[in-house]
This record gives C-alpha cells, sequence and structure tokens, in this order.
C-alpha cells in the first residue's frame, strides 16, 4: 500500500507577523509521526482569499490537507467563504452545529450572539465534525480525492478535536507504518567531531532507520529513528544499533532520552543520596535556576551563592583577598576556591563554581570575553578547567551552564 | 513602488516531526514586520532533495527568500548539493568561508576537523556572506530576478547573521512601506480588565492603527502598530494614541518598549548609582539569573544568596531559627529577615527576597501550592507581599521573579 503524503496549512496573519509562533504545526508532527504516519510539510499563510486558494491548489498533489486557523467568528477570518469558492458550494445551516454552539454557552453560562450563530453556517459539501472544546466547526471536505479537513486554530481545541475525531479518523482510512525513535544525548563534543566518531556506524545503518543531529548549546541530541511495516524488525533493530552507538562514545552520552542534562544530574544525586551547591559568577544563578525548575530539587540542592560583586567571593566564600589580587577573579585559583567555599558554607556533597567574562565587554586579552573556568569540588578535592564559549553573553551563560553539569555528572558516575 | 513578495522555507526534518517548534519563521516575521516588509508564507520541509527542489520552485513567484536550515557539516544536511542543482553550478572551496571557521575554532580552543573543512565548500554562483556566529556558511544567489537568502538553522547563529548581515541588504535593495510600532508593558492587571479599561479608545482608533494584546506571565504587553506611506502621520498619531493610553491606565505601566520588568529595574537603578541583591528560596535564583542576563548588570546586581535548604536562611542569610521554627518558613517574618539579611551580607541598597512553595507539593491548608512571600529592604525599612501564582512550578517561578522586580520598581519611583 503506498504511502500517504499528508500536508498542513496553518493560516493566520498573527503567524506570519510573529506574534504568534506556529505550535500547532509541529505538535501535528508529532502526533502524525506517532501514529505512524509522516508530515510532508507545512506552509503557514495569512488570512488572505488569494493566499488560501493558492495554498488549496498547491496541496492537490496530497492524500490528506489538515488546514488549521481562520474559522473564528470575528471579520478577519475568511476561510469558510474561501472554502464555499474552492469547493464550488455555498454556506447553510447545520443544526448539528449550531446545537453544538448552544451546549457550550449553556455549560460556559454565557449568552450567545447574532455572530456566534453565524458559526454554524457551514458549507453544504462538508461533512461536520463536532467540536466540543469551542465554537469553531471542524470540516472533511473532498475534491478529486484529496481530503481536507479544517480545524480551528486554537491550540487547545485543534488538540482536542484531532485526538477525539481526526486522527481516529485518518487511522481507520488511511495506512499507517509503524514508526519508533530514540533520542541519545551527547554533550562534551561538537557536532562535526561527533559526525566523524560515529560515521562508519551511521553509514552502515540499515535503510529505515535515519539518523538526525539535533546541537542545541553546548550540547548535541541524536535521534535515530525509523519506520518499518515489521515493528518487531523495527524495536530489535533499534535496541542494536544504539547498543554499537553507545559502545562508540559511552564518554559523552549523558541521557537515553530528551532531557536536559541536570535532569540527568538531578537522578544521579537522588539515586546516591548527594547534594550539590554552586558558587556562581559569570552564570549569575543559572545553575541554581535550572536545577530548581526540577520538582523535588530540594532534596539535592542546598542552595547557591552568587558573588557577582568580586568583594563578595571573599566575603561570603572565604576566597583570600590575596588569591584574587594575585591571580585575578577569572583563575583557576579562584574558580577552586569558590568550589570548595560554596561546598562547605552549603554543607553539600558537591560544590561547583563559575568564574569568568560573559560579555559583550570586559574581555582582555589573557582572558577574552568567553572564557569561563568551572571547578567541582568534593571530598576528593577540586577539579577545574577552562573553557571558551564565544562571545554571545546568554550563550555564553547557558553553555557554562550545561559545562558545569557535565563536570558533576563527571565526577558522580566515575 | 510594487511591495515585495517575501517567502521562508525552513527545513529540517526536525521541524515536521514536532522535535523542534520552528521559532525561526516567527521571528523572521517580526523582524521583517519591524522594518516595514511583510512576510508572505512559510514552507516547512524535510531534508530531502525533491522537496526542497519543489519548495524553490513554489518560490518563483516572490522577490526574495529567506531559507533557514539544512546548512550543517552532517550527512543529513544535503540543501548546499540541492542548491548547486537548483542554481545550476557546483561547490567549490571558499577561502573567505574557510578562514571564517578555522577562526571560529581558534577562538574556542577546539582542533578543526576534514568535515568542518568540508563547509567552506560553497556553491560557485553564491555569494558568501560571513557568518561570525557558528561555522556553517550565509550564501546570497539569485536566479530569474529572485534572490535566494540561506542562512543556518541554528537559532541564535541566523538571528546575528540575520540582523547583520542581511537585513541592511534587503532594506538597502527593497521598498518598504514604513512601519512603526510601539510597546507598552503592563502588569497588575489581566488581560480582559485591561481591555475593558481601554475599549472606548482602542474603538476609535484610526484604521491604519492596530492594537495586540500579549498576555505573558503576570504581564500584557500591547502592541499599538500600523503601516503607512505617511510615516510622519504614522508617527504623530501613534504619539497622540499612546498618550491617550497613558492616561487610561498610568498605574499598570513599567516600560515603554518591549522589554523585561527586570530591565526597568536595571536602568532606575542605574540612573540612580544604586545596587540590589536577593535572597532567593523558591524563586531558585532566577531573579539573580534574569538581571545578569543584561550586559552590565555587575554595575547594580551585588549578588544573591539562593538558600533553597532551610537551614542556610539561618546560617547565611541571619534568619533566626526561633522565627523559622515560629512563623513557618513562607511566613512574613521570614521573608522580611531574608531581605534585610541579604541586604547587610551583600552590603546593597536593596535587598529582595522569595520564600513560597512552587510546587507541585509541598503544600498546606494555610499555604497552598503557588503560595509566595516577598520582600524588600532598603534604608526604609521592609516591605513585603503574599502572593498566590498558581499550580504551575515554571509558572510560580517566573511570576514571583516578575512581582520581585515589579515591588522593586515601586519603590524606585516612589
Amino acid at each position: 500500500m503506498k504511502e500517504i503524503v499528508i500536508k498542513n496549512i496553518s493560516i493566520g496573519d498573527e503567524l506570519l507577523i510573529g506574534q504568534v509562533i506556529n505550535t500547532n504545526a509541529a505538535w501535528l508532527g508529532e502526533q502524525l509521526s506517532g501514529a505512524g504516519f509522516q508530515l510532508d510539510s507545512t506552509l503557514t499563510i495569512g488570512d488572505s482569499e488569494k493566499a488560501i486558494l493558492d495554498a488549496f491548489n498547491a496541496c492537490m498533489d496530497a492524500d490528506l490537507v489538515l488546514v488549521t486557523g481562520g474559522l473564528g467568528p470575528t471579520a478577519d477570518d475568511i476561510t469558510k467563504p474561501t472554502v464555499c469558492k474552492f469547493f464550488d458550494t455555498e454556506l447553510e445551516f447545520c443544526q448539528a452545529a449550531y446545537d453544538n454552539v448552544v451546549a457550550l454557552f449553556q455549560r460556559r453560562g454565557f449568552q450567545m450572539s447574532e455572530r456566534n450563530r453565524s458559526q454554524a453556517m457551514l458549507p453544504k459539501a462538508c461533512e461536520y465534525i463536532p467540536n466540543t472544546y469551542g465554537t469553531a466547526p471542524c470540516m472533511w471536505l473532498e475534491k478529486n480525492g484529496v481530503a481536507f479537513a479544517f480545524m480551528p486554530g486554537v491550540p487547545f481545541e485543534m488538540k482536542g478535536i484531532f485526538i477525539d475525531e481526526l486522527l481516529p479518523r485518518i487511522k481507520q482510512r488511511f495506512h499507517a507504518v509503524p514508526y519508533e525513535k530514540r533520542v541519545i544525548m551527547t554533550t562534551g563534543i561538537g557536532e562535526s567531531f561527533l559526525a566523524d566518531k560515529i560515521k562508519d556506524w551511521e553509514d552502515a545503518l540499515p535503510d529505515f532507520l535515519s539518523l538526525a543531529y539535533l546541537p542545541q548549546y553546548g550540547m548535541v541530541r541524536l535521534r535515530l529513528s525509523g519506520r518499518n511495516e515489521n515493528a518487531e524488525l523495527l524495536h530489535t533493530t533499534l535496541d542494536e544499533q544504539v547498543a554499537k552507538l553507545i559502545r562508540l562514545i559511552p564518554e559523552y552520552i549523558f541521557a537515553m532520552q530528551d532531557q536536559p542534562i541536570e535532569r540527568t544530574v538531578f537522578d544521579l544525586l537522588i539515586n546516591k543520596g548527594m547534594t550539590i551547591a554552586s558558587a556562581e559568577s559569570c552564570t549569575g544563578g543559572n545553575i541554581a535556576h535550572v536545577i530548581t525548575l526540577i520538582p523535588g530539587s530540594s532534596e539535592v540542592f542546598k542552595g547557591a551563592a552568587v558573588t557577582y560583586a568580586t568583594p563578595m567571593k571573599t566575603k561570603v566564600l572565604g576566597v583570600p583577598a590575596e588569591t584574587i589580587e594575585k591571580h585575578g577573579v577569572v583563575s583557576q585559583q579562584v574558580v577552586e576556591s569558590m568550589a570548595t567555599g560554596v561546598r562547605d558554607l552549603m554543607e553539600a556533597d558537591f560544590g561547583v563554581a563559575t568564574t569568568g567574562i560573559a560579555g559583550p565587554s570586559g574581555g582582555t586579552e589573557e582572558n577574552p570575553v568567553g572564557t569561563v573556568w568551572i571547578g567541582v569540588a568534593s571530598k576528593q578535592g577540586v577539579v577545574s578547567k577552562r573553557f571558551n564559549f564565544g562571545k554571545d553573553r546568554e550563550n555564553v551563560i547557558n553553555r557554562a551552564t550545561i559545562a558545569a553539569y557535565e563536570m558533576l555528572r563527571q565526577e558522580l558516575v566515575r
């Protein structure tokens, strides 16, 4: 059975002027992948008849077109009349749609307006699909063998209708190919070096698997995924290939699922019943911030001293003023003293510290912008490392944070 | 002069399977609007030669096509060879691109691999545009009067190149319709109440202006914008309308441009030559984190004590153990003691403190999840306030951070 081609059209001026990020398209793609279908493309257009008609015509090579947006009750929502034009039909009153709008207003205890009544006017040729999440209708139409499903653009309505009504219909009507994916999180190695290291393995992957590199602030996510009519073969092949991959780059892998590195460190700390504290200069509290986003972090995180002003490194953390004087504030000696200082102060098993120049100014010849020293203190002593994370301030802060957690992870898996 | 048609093509399987949300397209749309251009459409496709060629062909009715993604050094990045096919050219070594990659690796202190050398292989027909943010090149090509600009998909690289290189080039070459916007930042009032308060003003706005409500974590951004060939009329009308708006809701406005509230507090502190420090429990370092994202924050931010573990509130900040015992850790007495404690410790003009229950667990009848006490200490004494920010942990942290800065702002404008 041939694979079906599914396209998405997202309608709305707000998407094109950047006022709203199109999260619907990504969500639909994820749902379709998980169900064994593939989203071929997403086309985002404005609320204009010409743009909508052009988009419909451009999708006539698809089997199924999922259209989101433009179905609201206000003047800028012109999808319905345009649908009538394209499908050569006209609007007529739909009792089921009207009853749905009435029921919704009753549940919410609001008065209905004449404007809402117009929401029950639907193209004659369409099959009405109930939307129990809002007043905009969901519609199904076909032309020359191409099916068009129309959903509202409000994400929570769209998601509800898709899961309740459309996905079952799509599954019943079209053939799905089993899909499975694995995500492997790596850090400490750049995309191109990683690619070199795993090239032979990647080249030898069976045809039905594909590998994607998704680099992000100091880490690379690898996604190995495939589709195969034989779901068991797919599953066992993924198992085998992932096992081979792990043997190639064990030192760079921090998680076997899509999660941030602080989550891995959190899990290790919970398992070992150990705690951490941070002493932060250039990261400005971000090491503390990211771990405290995790529910239950109070089990493992004692606290942080963000010693942004230099004298606070001495006063709060006990870094000797002479050490700062002699080696400079961005130095191995200072970061190590900060790490041991915060470990003592916060009575934690590990102290992690950062000092550096996040930029955009403040760089010197010896320590250009982006230079960061990171140190980790434990009862075994202190380790420290010098990095350069480039010249973008936010990037420096994020990458230094990830590197600090990677150093902690190294200590924890030692 | 006719308006130009600009289209975006976003390339990447990860966008179609929903692993990554396409934020680039929205960002480009916003930048183009701001510069007096309009994004006509965004087409998101996978890493396949056929899809890319089809997309290029579908854009031949545009004047300018902005392509993002698919330029990395790995096997799944097939944009460059496909570009060669479409533009009937071939790859050749580009010394300037190579030098850029070499310089980048030197700055970061990494070894270059042969694979990175391949990143300097560019289509002969292209104009090379330097990317100082990463190793992927930026390219400009033309075919039958349609200009194509290729940028990497990594958002921070794409943004840097677009602002530094492409936008100036687009402005020089194409006619923009004067566009102007004003952003008014409000806090302390919900979207629908705000809409009620300003309804009459909004209804009376001239046709060429439009208002958008952009609610976000405890604040609502209002964007009043318009396009008009008569730039002066546009400008003076905006001036008048904004002046009217300010008179309607003076107490809720914290900034007249799109900036976070910590930026407003930063500016006030700089102007007054004053400093702050934070003592953070439930916000976990986020108050420190957001202000230290601002370049130059070391002028006003002395540091933070993230006293996540309760005993650290006593040890680091000097909160009397009896106070905690008697009133509980989430209490007015504790937050006020934290605020004065950190003000003394960090020798700052203002100490701001938070203690609360970010959730999802840990709530009590008296202090349900979402309860946060915030205190601000200055030489005039301490003020404090109790809030409830709901049940979502990240939301609680973000809204508490914004509320803390709003309390600081109130003290600073007093």
